[in-house]
């Protein structure tokens, strides 16, 4: 094997590792994922956990929050053009059919970190905090873009992530896209007042 | 000792390990929340734990939900009174407080629940269903008796404790009570419309 292809190897399974974290952290939360599922459900070797992430769990925690917010920011953007509906209905849309789809098992990965983890790994809890700042700007961008006072823009934008967030958990502990439907409706009011 | 005191006492135990399972797991979480430590934290002997709770982790974590759902109830209902402003800053703020006076260490317990285990533990996502939608009833109440229309003040409602939910812990990840301003200001906005 040629160098080049043992590097995309290796960058293949740490890709992997981080997947599998954050299908599991979504599933069943942080302390209760264990880093033997992580590996199996990676379907990668022993051992390859601790070669690529030396640090353990906490790093491979952050790597995948990192990812979900990296995701969710995309998402945000692309759906950043058209009037606030059709904004709040993309990314409503898309999170409520990841609830419906995956039969209520998934939610978010930042949510759950944080409240687990947010009061004992400061490492944690900043990717946290960067994943919501990272969904806070592409909203307040957007409208602000729209005419809102700066202040006002992230406000409203701080708002909207936090709607969002808990209609995810209240669908989830309900077993219903209720909640988002309701989430979608009370945002699109809020944003074309 | 009269039997009335061993009932009274063994009550109190049992009122004790219930506080200290809601208190952990608002700090870190229901799987990273041990049963030795439950026990340390109340004070209760060894043992005590499965004398009143015998089915074990879940039967407590239920209660503990139930707490929770029973105590914030208790505020909204109380708070429900005056015009939406004022009843979405005292919720907000009484919540505000709590983050900030345990410098960001205690979250909402239902939340992180449904989120770690309602995929594993239907008993426990119905506790946390019940909760939410304990807390949407008297919101919407309230909505339609200052003249919304029934479907409509079940919407915001849950708008609202989707909102409130979603604020604390965008709050707690950023170390902040912005996200919790930012909430109230745009709850009030969006219920005085």
């Amino acid at each position: 094997m040629t160098k080049t292809k043992e590097n995309s190897k290796g960058a293949m399974t740490s890709a992997r590792l981080v997947e599998s974290m954050l299908e599991l952290i979504q599933a069943r939360g942080y302390s209760g994922t264990g880093l033997n599922t992580v590996t199996e459900h990676a379907q990668a070797p022993k051992g390859s956990l601790y070669f690529h992430f030396p640090e353990g769990k906490e790093a491979l925690g952050e790597r995948a929050v990192a990812l979900a917010a990296e995701r969710f920011r995309a998402l945000v953007t692309e759906a950043a053009d058209g009037p606030p509906a059709e904004l709040v209905g993309r990314v409503v849309g898309v999170l409520a059919a990841m609830l419906a789809d995956s039969d209520y098992q998934l939610g978010c990965p930042v949510s759950v970190v944080a409240l687990e983890m947010g009061g004992q790994s400061e490492r944690l809890r900043e990717a946290c905090a960067n994943a919501y700042a990272s969904w806070i700007e592409p909203v307040a961008a957007y409208l602000a873009a729209r005419g809102h006072a700066p202040g006002e823009a992230r406000t409203l934008a701080t708002a909207v992530v936090s709607t969002v967030e808990g209609a995810m958990i209240v669908s989830r502990a309900q077993r219903s896209v209720e909640p988002m439907r309701c989430a979608a409706q009370a945002l699109t009011r809020l944003l074309e007042a």
